[in-house]
This record gives C-alpha cells, structure tokens and sequence, in this order.
C-alpha cells in the first residue's frame, strides 16, 4: 500500500467517506487510492469553492467531517471563501492538498505557493506531510482536529512523494475527546440572571441550542421565566416548525438589533458569542447590547450547551413546564406577483416535512424565517461567514449527506453566480435539490448600502456596478446547460406549480423567479 | 474630498484609470468615488477570479497596472488564483481591498479573518492603511511597488471608515525607478560562452526579452554565433509571427525538455529563470539542464533584458547579422475532423494581424505555438502560474487594454469552467472577445498524468474524477446565458466559417468545438 492508500482507508476507518474532489497532477496517487477504497464515495466539483462548501453542508447535516482534495495553493485557494463559512459555522472539515514532491519544492516551481499562509486564516489546525509511512497517522490526526468541539477546519498538505510512496497500513481513527460541559457556576449564575430579571433576559442561542433538544430545554426555561429567546443572525443549522418552539432571530441590520436588545439586562449566551454588528457604520456600534446589560455565559461554543441548558431547566425549577410550541401553522397560497413575502409563503406552504432550507437569498430572503416558523418541520443552514457563493455547494453537500430529505436553496442571483457550477454536480449526483433562485437582476443588498452610505443618487459607475443587467443572466440556459432542468416563473401561482412538480421529481431542478 | 475620492483621484493621476470591481458594503465609499473620477473606468466581474485574471491581462498588453476592488478576505481569496499565475507573470497589479471599519476589526464580526495572511503568498507589497488622511499616499506607494521591475502584486487593504472620513488630496505619482541595466561582466560572461560554445549554445528567453527588441536582437546573436534560441514553457507575453525570429518553445513534460536541452553545454539566461520541471515525478529530475552544462546569467528578470541583449549583439561583433525572420506562411485551411491540429491551423490561417491570442487551451493547445510561428504578427498570452481559470478573465483584461485589436481566447474546456462568470463581462463591456471553446468532456491532462503515474485501466472513481461527462456541458446554452452569441462547430470547414464570421463582427462570441 503506498501512502495514497494508507490516507484514504484512515479516512474511511474513521468514518470519513466522501471525498470532494478537485484534482490535479500532485493528486494523481491520491485519485488512484480513491478506487482502492470501497467505501469512500469520490464527488467532483468543477470549481474548488464547490468542493469546500459542499463539505461544509455534509458537515452541518451529518455531523461528521467529508474530505476535500484540492490542488496545491491556487486550487485551495479557489476554496477558501467558502471554508471561511465553514469556519464561523464551526463544521468539521479535512482538507487535503496535494503539493509538489518534497525535493521538487526547492526549484520553486511554476504551481509553488506558501500554502501554510493561504490555510492559516480558515483552519483551526494545519499540517504539511513529511513521509509516506507518517502519512496515515497524519490524516487520523487531521479527523481527529477536525472533530474537536465546535467543530474547525483542519487541512494536511501532502506532497506528491508522500502518496507515491510505500507506505505500511492505515491508521485506527482517534477517539473524540469528550464535549466539556459548562461548569456548574455557569448553571448557577445563569439561573440567578433569569429568576432576577425575569422578561428582562434573552437567551442567545446559538450552535447545537438550535438543535431539537436544545430549543426545547431552551423553550422549557422560556416558559417558567418568562425570558425571550433569540438565535444568532446566522445559524449554522437551526431546527424549525411544527411542534419545536419558535425563536425569534436577531436582525441583520444594527439598528434593528440594536431596537430588539434595547430592553434586557441581562444576557445569556448559550452556544453563541455576544452579538456584534455585521459590519460598521458611521455611528453605529460594533456592540449591540444595551449599555449595562450584563453578560452571561451559560456556554461557550466549545462547550456542550444542551448539557447547559437542560442542567439549567432543573435549575430554573422549569422540568415540568411544557415549553411552549405552536401548532402546525402553513400559509396559504398567495396569489400575484413574486416578492419576498409571496415567495416565503409559497415555499412554507410546499415544502415536504423534513426539507432542508439553504438560505443565501439575502434581500428576498428576510421574509422566510417568521412565515414559516410553524410550517412542516424542516431544516434552515444560512450564511454563517458572509461570504456569498455559499448556496448551491452547502445544498449539495447537505443532499449528499441526506438523501431521503429535500434540500432546497433558496438563492440570491449574484450569490448564485459566485459558485454556479455547483449545478452540475447536482445533476451529475442525482441529487434531490430543488433551486429556487431569486432573479432582481442586482446586488440589491449593496444598493441598499449605497443608500445607507448617503449615495441617494448612484451615480453612472456605482449603478453599473451593483446592477446585474445588460445583459441580464438567463438562469434557465445556466442551469441547462449543466444538465439541470429549469424553468421560469413570473407570478406565485406559477410558483406553486412549477414548485409543487419539482418537489415530487427526483433529482435537482432549477426555478428561476423574476423578481 | 473623503480618503475614498484621494484614493481613486491618486490612482488616475498615476495612470491607472481601469477597476475592475466586485465590492461590497466595506467599499461603498470608493464605488461612490469612482463616479467622482471621470478618467477612472469601473468594470464588473461576478466573481473575483474574473476581476484579477483580467488586471493581469490588462497589465501584460497595457503595461501598466490596472486597479482592482475586492470585498475583506473572502472577496480577495476569490481572486488568488489568478494572483497567483499574475504573480508568475510579473504582471503589475495594484488590490485595492475594503475591510471592517478600524474600530469594528476587534468584534471579529463574521466577514473578518486575516487579509494579509491570505495576501502574502501572492504580493510583493503589501499595506493596511491606517487613516483617511494617509490614504492618498498609500495608493501612489502600492502603484509605484506594483511598477518595480519586473513588476508585481501590489496589495493595500482599505478599512472603511478610512474610506469615508476626511481626507485633503490626491497624492502625485511617485516616477518609476530606473530599471537596472544588466553589469558589464554579465554581458562580457555571454559573449564569451556563446563565442567558445557557439551552436552548443542556448539562449533561454524570458520577460521583456519576448517582446519584439529584445526578439530582434536575440535573432542577430543566433544567426551569427549559431546558438539556439529558446522561450520559456510558459511566458506572460510573446510576440510572434511573420517578420519577427522564430524561437522554439521549452517543452512542458520534463523528459522532452530534457531531451530538447541535451546537447547544451552552456545555457544564457536572458530575463528567464533557471529552468526547472512543471512537476516532480518519480525518476525524473527538477533541474532540467544537462549534468556539467555551465548557467550564463545575461540578464535577470529584474534587470533591463532587453538592454542586455543589444548590449550583447554589439559584444558579439553581431550588429551587422540581419537576424532570421521566416516569411509569411499561413497555414491552408484543414478539413475534416477537429483536433490539436487542425484547430491550430485554422487559427493560424484566420487570425487577423495584430491578434492576441490567449492560450489556456491545454492539451488542445500544444500544436498552435509551432503552427503560429509566421502567421500574421500576434500576441501570445500563456498561463504562468498554472493555475487554470486564467483564460477567459485575462482575455477580458486584454480586450480592454486593446479594444483595436481582437483577442482570441482559445479555452479548454475544464479550465473555462473556474471562471466563466467573464463571458458575462464581455458582453457588458461589448469585447472583440473570441472565445474558442476545445470541449473535449475531460480533465485530458489529468488522464494522461493517471497514465504517466501509472494507472493504464483507471478504475470508476479515477475515471469520474478526470471525465466532464454525465451531464456534458453544453457551452453554447451556458455562453448565451450570460449575453455572448454562441455557436457549436464538428468540423474544421464549420469552424472556419464560423471563426471568420465571429472576427468581423463586432463584440464577443463563443465557438465550441467537439473535439
């Protein structure tokens, strides 16, 4: 067995059995090593940053870390916007990249790059691999790094000697190290905090709070105190609909946040860190608590906050309540022309139980979170990093990780355009993707901004280049052309139907709406 | 005047009138500036690779920098890739990257991660401006860093508050340094190997030595001493065609460039480095010059080639060598099926005099650098860095650096996929963009790197990882989609009829050909 082989069956030993691919000629042992290796599933994408936001939507889903195999800096570079999401959203990544023989790396070779500097700013553990025998233990330590609580990306660089060469069997996968949950003085000044100031608190939810059992402690505790409950702005995954009590989402924009937070004292973060502006503006905070609220940490993201919350209903004296959860509550069918509202409600209205919902619609999308709250149960991933081009990857990995569940992404045109080739994965996995793709023809969100800037009249240029016209995008050719079926809806209705048909179809399809 | 309007009102006064722009709320102010500058042309990429891969473009045919303008870390990883092949090029590059508000940077809010750490592979220079005030000066230090010989990537990250605050001026242009003329002992060196070795000899051109005097005065040292004159495998930027010496090409594969060096005893290196292989393989060397062959350094690439060469025919007692031109020779139009070949050869027949030709055609592209050799005179453009993505948003940057002359993107398939958002770019801008499509539905110079490692019978997984197929891309539906007409040709007569139609036509268009 060469080191190629001894990497993938470590990772398939540990659990680890897709591999999103990319590769290229320092990978070729590693492509090879693929077919030694039953149990590993190879998935190629046509661009790195499909690759890396594809692992990082398995890895919300599934709860344990895909591959990547990329190609020397460049080739992971093309990855990291999206392994920056991954990043904030704290999934298990493992990155593998392939790099020049280790004797070859001296001549500085057209491919050369300082890929430690480019993986430094979006992986939580870096490794460059120095043999072939050492090469197995590597990868099991990548698997390992990768699991660590919250979560990170970690990225083993392998040179091309190292997979080429002999190597002797692959290691046994690391045990995870076991969650730490919160301390006890956490517990305690967390239930003080609530039973002082009562409606006056808001737990800030974050990470696995957001998760059935959580929500649910969460809601326990809500229901006894009297307390709001908040979720981060963007979740990396949060459980939603009938039967799970509702949370209510802090807002994007730092005046609202700011509006929302005005009136607690007290914080409790549990899973989440405390809540920060996305961006600065000319008198505006970076903070968005009110002054002399006081801070509470029930848990760390590192920490296990289910263990934190549910210590914390008994702590609360809340056991017994019931939580409070609101029945089943679809939307009906709206009629008309499409815009945020009807495009929420339509989608809340259709999707089937256990849908997964990829939120990157950005300005059409601020809609979809209150209509479907009570809606069939379903999963919502979002943009945790900011950094758009997320969608159709995390959609197609979250597919890949469950295929008995209905992915849809719900998608913003520009951002679309970012990593659009994640289509023909979709249609090349078969996947049960659905796109519902929100065509303004702008980068409606940075319109918005120029406003917020004091730009009330963009001038010739600022409009050209926040416009996504002349020539408009046709998003049923783009689709198509990657083997994805399409279809175009001007109205609600139209909507419906064509989503309803998409819905009962396997494999992916692609709506374009004009907005 | 805000440090937004010094910025762009700096960079007009320097030369630099072209942004190529993806922005974001952190650029707001300086998209709003660049309608304050009339000099200043703001173009869109919808995706960053398209914005860098066109300023390297731009660079090589302007020869000057062009500006671009990209949104913190992410926007800018996006882009890396084609920083890096413009890094390889020597292009001169200036960033232009809007981070969070100074005071907003210790909320780490979601889109902030460390810019430099991801910018150092691939800058020369790099700065994090600290003030409005200081602004101006710091864009007339990236541009004249970027300028400096041989040119390079010149990186400044701009927060935004020193965007929007105050500032008093615009900065003047800071005059280029001086390019250093090679030592007299180099020349003295050249001229004595090149006399005791003569036909045993071989010039190894790079960097401005490609471009016509430098050609010229390479062709008079050949035709009166007998040595050889050879290019790197993959220049930036070659003039070529009838009236300019014919120089042969290093071969990509290290076993033909070593067979191609062999017979050398002595190598001068005139603005080119060392020559070294593309990868490592096993059994196969790095260095590529014979065993005992002696390494003339004429010129570096920082030093004047150009001025080295001339210096060097006068050393040679060459002045009076009139140089070999070959004449005229376009190549018959070919029937029949298409291939490496008749591509090239219909190419050749059809360029117009003065084309650029911007090679990322792969294994499709071997047989035009030959074919070409006394076309109508052309550009040649190559990928430098290996990173594929390069060739259609560095045809983009040429278009625009050159709109009197047409540019010919001749594209594989697989590499056209990383960055095809620039098809939408050319048809906004209205390009004499050509775009010659070499579909073949596979990675081929992965299936023959499988090979050379050794896998005769590729198994499912490796088959699937190098294949374009299951769906097939259908180029022509995915260039419409984005503005630019498109047509499929099968044959050489049809691809003959359609390049000739598309090259008197005005704007771009895009031809697949069915390899």
């Amino acid at each position: 067995m060469n080191g190629a082989e001894s990497l993938i069956r470590t990772a398939a030993a540990a659990g680890v059995t897709v591999c999103f691919a990319n590769p290229g000629t320092t990978e070729m042992p590693l492509v090879a090593a693929l077919d030694a290796v039953e149990e590993m599933r190879a998935v190629l994408g046509l661009f790195e940053g499909v690759c890396t936001g594809a692992a990082d939507g398995y890895a919300r889903m599934a709860d344990k870390p895909a591959m990547t195999l990329l190609h020397l800096g460049p080739g992971f570079a093309n990855g990291i916007a999206n392994l920056h999401n991954a990043r904030r959203a704290h999934s298990p990544v493992v990155n593998v990249i392939g790099d020049h023989a280790t004797w070859h790396q001296a001549a500085d070779a057209p491919l050369a790059s300082d890929i430690v500097s480019l993986a430094k700013p979006v992986s939580g553990w870096i490794r460059a691999a120095r043999s072939a025998k050492s090469l197995a233990r590597d990868m099991a330590d990548a698997i390992a790094a990768a699991g660590r609580m919250p979560g990170q990306v970690a990225t083993l660089i392998v040179p091309s000697d190292c997979q080429w060469e002999n190597a002797d069997r692959a290691a046994p996968p690391i045990a995870p190290s076991a969650v730490p949950a919160p301390p006890g003085d956490a517990i305690d000044a967390s239930a003080e905090a609530i039973r002082r100031d009562g409606a006056k608190t808001a737990m800030l939810l974050g990470g696995l709070a957001l998760r059935e059992r959580g929500l649910r402690a969460a809601a326990k505790i809500a229901a006894s105190s009297g307390c709001a409950l908040i979720c981060e702005t963007f979740p990396a995954r949060i459980e939603r609909g009938v039967g799970l009590p509702a949370v209510a989402r802090l807002p994007y924009f730092p005046e609202q946040a700011v509006e929302m937070l005005a009136k607690f004292q007290t914080i409790v973060l549990a899973g989440a860190r405390e809540p920060v502006a996305f961006f600065g503006y000319p008198n505006l905070p970076s903070r968005l608590l009110p002054k002399g609220c006081s801070v509470v940490t029930l848990a760390t993201p590192e920490q296990d906050a289910v263990a934190g919350l549910e210590a914390l209903v008994d702590a609360c004296g809340a056991s017994r309540s019931s939580g409070v959860a609101p029945p089943l509550n679809r939307p009906a069918l709206p009629r008309g022309p499409l815009n945020a509202f009807t495009i929420a409600q339509t989608i809340a209205a259709l999707m089937p139980e256990g849908a997964i919902v990829m939120d990157e619609a950005a300005t059409t999308g601020f809609a979809f979170f209150d209509v479907a709250a009570a809606a069939s149960r379903h999963t919502c991933l979002t943009l945790t990093g900011g950094a758009i081009g997320q969608g159709l990857p995390c959609t197609t990995g979250a597919a890949i990780a469950c295929p008995d569940r209905r992915v849809i992404a719900f998608q913003a045109d520009g951002s679309a355009m970012y990593t659009i080739q994640a289509l023909w994965t979709q249609a090349r996995e078969g996947l049960n993707a659905t796109t519902l793709l929100c065509n303004n023809r702008s980068y409606r969100i940075l319109q918005v901004e120029l406003q917020r800037a004091g730009v009330v009249e963009p001038g010739r240029k600022a409009r050209s280049l926040t416009e996504l016209s002349s020539p408009d995008l046709d998003f049923v050719r783009l689709s198509r052309s990657m083997g994805v079926p399409a279809v175009r809806v001007e109205t609600a209705e139209a909507l419906a139907d064509k989503l309803r048909r998409a819905l009962s179809e396997p494999g992916p399809q692609l709506i374009e709406m004009m907005l």
